[in-house]
């Protein structure tokens, strides 16, 4: 894993995927106490930042296995992510999700060719469910973070960031990344030590689901004790990545974590100051911006919108904090 | 007014303005049955349009008289552009707003540093307010639309669509544009003119307010009954320009007209595909894409979302029609 691969990874996306602005307002600002610089990649195809990484492993597979299809396990934009990827390079993919996922991502994933698996949290195991079909059809599986060509495509995004801050004059900043497995935040790490050092990246999670800030203090891979009782379901995983953590450990400051009520609060700045769709866990960083001012250094802080693949239903519960 | 000034005011807006990209989502291609591109001026500054030009007037003047400050008539978009410019140029400026603007309008032009003066739409007159605190102060009136260096701002959007539709090898297609007074409408006309003559510029207008429409199609300008009743604040003005007109007249193909419920179903397709935030003035073109497929011609069509400030409220009105 290095940033050889990002930069192959990157060549790759050209044309497939978009490069996202970097947006700002002087009412954020304002409420952050300092320059805040959004990277939507809600923006991004199918929504999310995983599109990249999606792209980025189909593209590198070798034709005659990649023929046979794909499967990836999860609950939302990885899936669609996936999806969409092997549509593009004509391949079938196989999408085995939670029964409880928002319903907006199962219907994406269907929508956009992924062949829907749905199984119970509580009583199934989605390994067996993978491994059987995948046996039985030669699939191959694509890992939603511990994978280097997944983390390859998810560091474009540090590309296009350390450019982008790199026109706008900051050389020194925080870059806060909505953090899960680690993929993004790892592959963006990466990529901004080779082309900007003097930005830092720091994960942002939700509480009670800060096992990639408390990794980062005691130096181990530690555990979430559970796996479900947040709003941010894009960023829930259950512990950093073999590959993932040790990039985290040696080059990504210290965690920064959030309520459900502070992501509810950065999804609607996002929305009346930005005009962009934040989900839950795509709100996490810009929340850790806005209501951890005293944990972050600097005039600048950079931060990643990782998604936008939300309900109706918590948009409007967003939206009512505004009020 | 021709494509030398747009040019111009293009050049001295690089770096001020944000170069919005061109979206698209295959839920939305199908929904229209064609291939849909979707320009979000939203995320441009002060979340409109507007900005591009307010910067490219402001920018043209002499600087001793501007220097005395500028004011402007506007509900909202136009009122938040102008105040922004003048501030960003270290200037001041005046704006004179309809009591009943939509709150966040009024409260964004103060914050960008604009005096607000309200005035009552019923019982007063804004070009009596308007010329007596200019004369008192020496302040240069900037015209909404029909004001050549305006025209000519907007007219950077065009150039932009020229370049992003040759760069996806789109040569023939309906450019459907939020038409208020006509200045962005009249803008894109020109540079397409120039940059692609293949694209055709089409007005998109709500219900009851489709003076230009109607102008289009009688060859003479008509005016609106009413100044009130639609939800699409941002688009809805009296008549055409006198400078805006004979531009369309010659450039424009046949106006679109749709509902206020159309435009926020639009608004609510944005969210949910595209996820950006438009206003229910700016989701008319996007509207007319989506409800008035029989009266557009060929397999592309682009579209502007020329603006997103839109209250909460209204917001939440448009993702239930989502249910």
């Amino acid at each position: 894993m290095n940033i050889d691969m990002i930069r192959a990874a990157n060549a790759r996306l050209e044309g497939h995927v978009r490069r996202t602005p970097l947006l700002n307002s002087p009412f954020v600002d304002e409420l952050a106490g300092r320059r805040v610089w959004v990277k939507p990649e809600c923006l991004q195809h199918t929504g999310s930042f995983k599109f990249r990484g999606a792209w980025a492993a189909l593209s590198a597979m070798n034709p005659d296995i990649r023929a046979k299809g794909v499967i990836a396990f999860s609950s939302g934009n990885h899936a669609q992510g996936v999806a969409l990827a092997a549509k593009l390079h004509g391949v079938p993919s196989v999408i085995v999700m939670p029964a409880d996922s928002p319903r907006l991502k199962i219907e994406n994933t269907r929508a956009y060719g992924g062949e829907v698996v749905l199984y119970d949290r509580a009583a199934e195991s989605r390994e067996e469910i993978g491994a059987r079909i995948s046996d039985e059809r030669n699939l191959t599986l694509i890992r939603p973070y511990d994978e280097p060509e997944v983390i390859a495509g998810q560091g474009s995004v540090g590309l296009e960031i350390a450019e982008q801050a790199a026109a706008l004059g900051i050389t020194k900043a925080d870059v806060i990344v909505c953090c899960g497995g680690g993929g993004l935040t790892s592959g963006i790490a990466l990529a901004l030590e080779a082309d900007a050092p003097g930005l830092r990246v720091r994960p942002a999670e939700p509480e009670g689901f800060d096992d990639v800030a408390r990794s980062l203090r005691s130096g181990r891979i530690e555990r979430n004790n559970r796996m479900a009782g947040s709003i941010c379901d894009a960023i829930i995983s259950p512990q950093p990545g073999d590959i993932t953590f040790p990039i985290l450990k040696r080059l990504a400051g210290p965690g920064l974590v959030i309520s459900d009520t502070e992501a509810l609060q950065a999804m609607a700045h996002a929305f009346n100051r930005l005009k962009v769709v934040a989900e839950p866990g795509g709100a996490a960083a810009l929340a850790a911006a806005l209501f951890r001012t005293d944990e972050i250094e600097g005039d600048d802080v950079i931060v990643t919108i990782s998604g936008g693949n939300v309900d109706a239903e918590m948009f409007a519960r967003a939206l009512e904090t505004l009020r």
